[in-house]
């Protein structure tokens, strides 16, 4: 696979302090050539569940051959390995921490490789700053052209991921809450097709904390302005939403609404 | 007019999600060669006019023939139609919700265009993310050199934006507050040439919320620390300053401030 | 020297606002190939020790060649100078009020540049825009390879910035927190040379606010979770931080931490 020559970058970083720039110059200062995008910066720190999602969710709208960089690594300075997933289209860069697991589940061909040749490593190496002492240069070396293999060996125990899945229980589909968007937004983990599935044509209701909404809109402004409705969002999640308004704040903090249950019935077996 | 090969993005997507990093995504997909500035993407959810002042501000400072994509985009989903906008110096790409508006009235040579050739967008199209699958490969399009007109129909009944415009009564001239910059600063619709030729020499008394301020400064540092003054902003409007210090925390909320009435009097003609 | 062609921003606009897009877009008016990457924005509004720390760690992992622009001017419109600075690696923009002061001390070949040729600012200029008036054009002149002697006249006397030095007094290491960092760390003034002088061997207790912590850390994840620790940081300062938490909870407010005192004192020395 040759490099499209972009690199992006998903870090907790925030854009307070100069550590995205930093990783920037070092980028810069191997292949000047480079197109840096950002994805983003604000993950909160050490989640590397949220990462994992917005990685899974941004990365397939890349050109074939991008670098996609993730440094969110508490463990950084310990034991934990450095690691790239080479897949069909994608090279990423990330510590092994499961950043990358939900990415593997979906592709046939992904291939983790242990970064262990210092050769490729800014030194002196930080125990604090792998973003800059080792992802940054090896993502650049990648966008060069050099081969991933050169920079590791294989390995087939990455640290994994629990992932939750929508289950189907009888006549309801439960799933929860997995993300808040910037508009205040609900992300659950059930996709379009889990949904399709379930629902083999008929009208469902839903149940998240307060909300019980009747049936899935496609449009926001399809409901009233300050009402609440479900939507297949831009990534292929259910989402609920309220128009022109903030689903977040009806429920409360981010602690509550995260891992929120989310019950989906089949109108058509409703007994009142 | 041929395409600078830059695009522009003003959003109200925040840096939290990804969503800014796949509009770039797909634009580099399309086209490579590129250069994305983003010029902010922390307008108020939603909030169509603060969106079309910052694109009015910002967008001339660039060179002849950039894109500017703005996606403030309540009724994404619904039948509002996606518009492209050709001046005799920049194309502009937005829903039609008003956002264009001022640029439209500014300019002469100012065409609107329906985008409704679908090939030239990203499929399946979502309810919920034109900035993803209209807006971004429309403007990779035209930083392409694709035609505009190739890629819709004019047409003269765009929505409008009611704007607040400034008003001579008497010997009073009278505006309002626009928008709050980050420093704090009340930014007026009070334009210079406005000022000057409803002054004619005189100095002037300006009276905003709490504000009783005496003359135009020069600079913030024409006056004490802390002390209110009122000067021309760097967008030839009227701004209220206090130096080094936000003008906006002595009145309160966004609220209560967006659209305070500023009233200018000549000092000549005050009698007491 | 040659130009890399990237354009580094450091600045306290934030990014609510259309200044920063609106100095990339003169920036791109005058060189359009220039790479420019944001260092910050988010500098506190005037602060000006701040941003002199953060262009001291940032600058360096550029390529040699680059421009790095510093705007936090809140003198903008007095009389304050406009300088650059050259060194043997990088070019410099800013207002002559200590922001290089930290880079000109630590290099031999430094040259402060007054800049006062007109010819090579934006017109007409504003009394509070020189980011976008004279910073940036002089920026993209210099990114073009234009010598920075001509656009101004040297100068030996620029507004210095007090810095705050680590103290040796008899067997203790006296400095103080100079930055939070976005997880929390506090950032002392403590550099690695200055504490492996003092520390010759022994281990150490360290002294800050409510914080009694012995020894150094190599790793965050060396001390339990929600356990104090220090560590040198990647920029080579001594940090205290808490392991997966935020060390700046534990003291107050932004004002109550900069300045602070940090006490080390050598283990041997210890007589209880």
């Amino acid at each position: 696979m040759a490099p499209s020559g972009i690199i992006t970058l998903i870090t907790d970083f925030g854009t307070l302090d100069p550590y995205v720039g930093i990783i920037k110059g070092v980028i810069l200062g191997l292949n000047k050539e480079a197109k840096i995008v950002d994805i983003t910066h604000e993950v909160p720190p050490g989640d590397v569940f949220e990462a994992a999602i917005i990685l899974k969710d941004a990365s397939s709208h890349f050109p074939r051959g991008t670098v996609h960089v993730v440094v969110v690594d508490p463990g950084v300075g310990t034991s934990r390995r450095p690691l790239a997933l080479v897949t069909d289209g994608f090279f990423f860069v990330a510590p092994d921490n499961g950043l990358l697991w939900p990415l593997a589940l979906e592709t046939r061909l992904a291939t983790f490789i242990h970064l262990n040749k210092a050769e490729f490593f800014r030194h002196p190496i930080s125990n604090t700053f792998h973003g800059r002492d080792v992802f940054a240069p090896v993502a650049a070396h990648l966008s060069l052209g050099i081969d991933p293999f050169e920079m590791g060996h294989p390995i087939t125990d990455p640290v994994k991921l629990k992932l939750p899945f929508p289950k189907q229980e009888a006549n309801v589909l439960k799933g929860q809450i997995i993300r808040i968007d910037r508009f205040g937004n609900l992300i659950t983990n059930i996709d379009e097709s889990s949904l399709s599935k379930f629902l083999t044509g008929e009208d469902c209701s839903i149940s998240v904390g307060p909300f019980r909404i009747h049936g899935i809109s496609s449009a926001y402004g399809n409901v009233r302005i300050g009402e609440e409705l479900a939507i297949i969002g831009s990534s292929g999640l259910l989402e609920i939403s309220i128009n022109r308004g903030r689903a977040c704040d009806r429920i409360g903090t981010r602690e509550k609404i995260i891992g929120l249950p989310v019950t989906i019935e089949r109108d058509i077996e409703k007994v009142s």
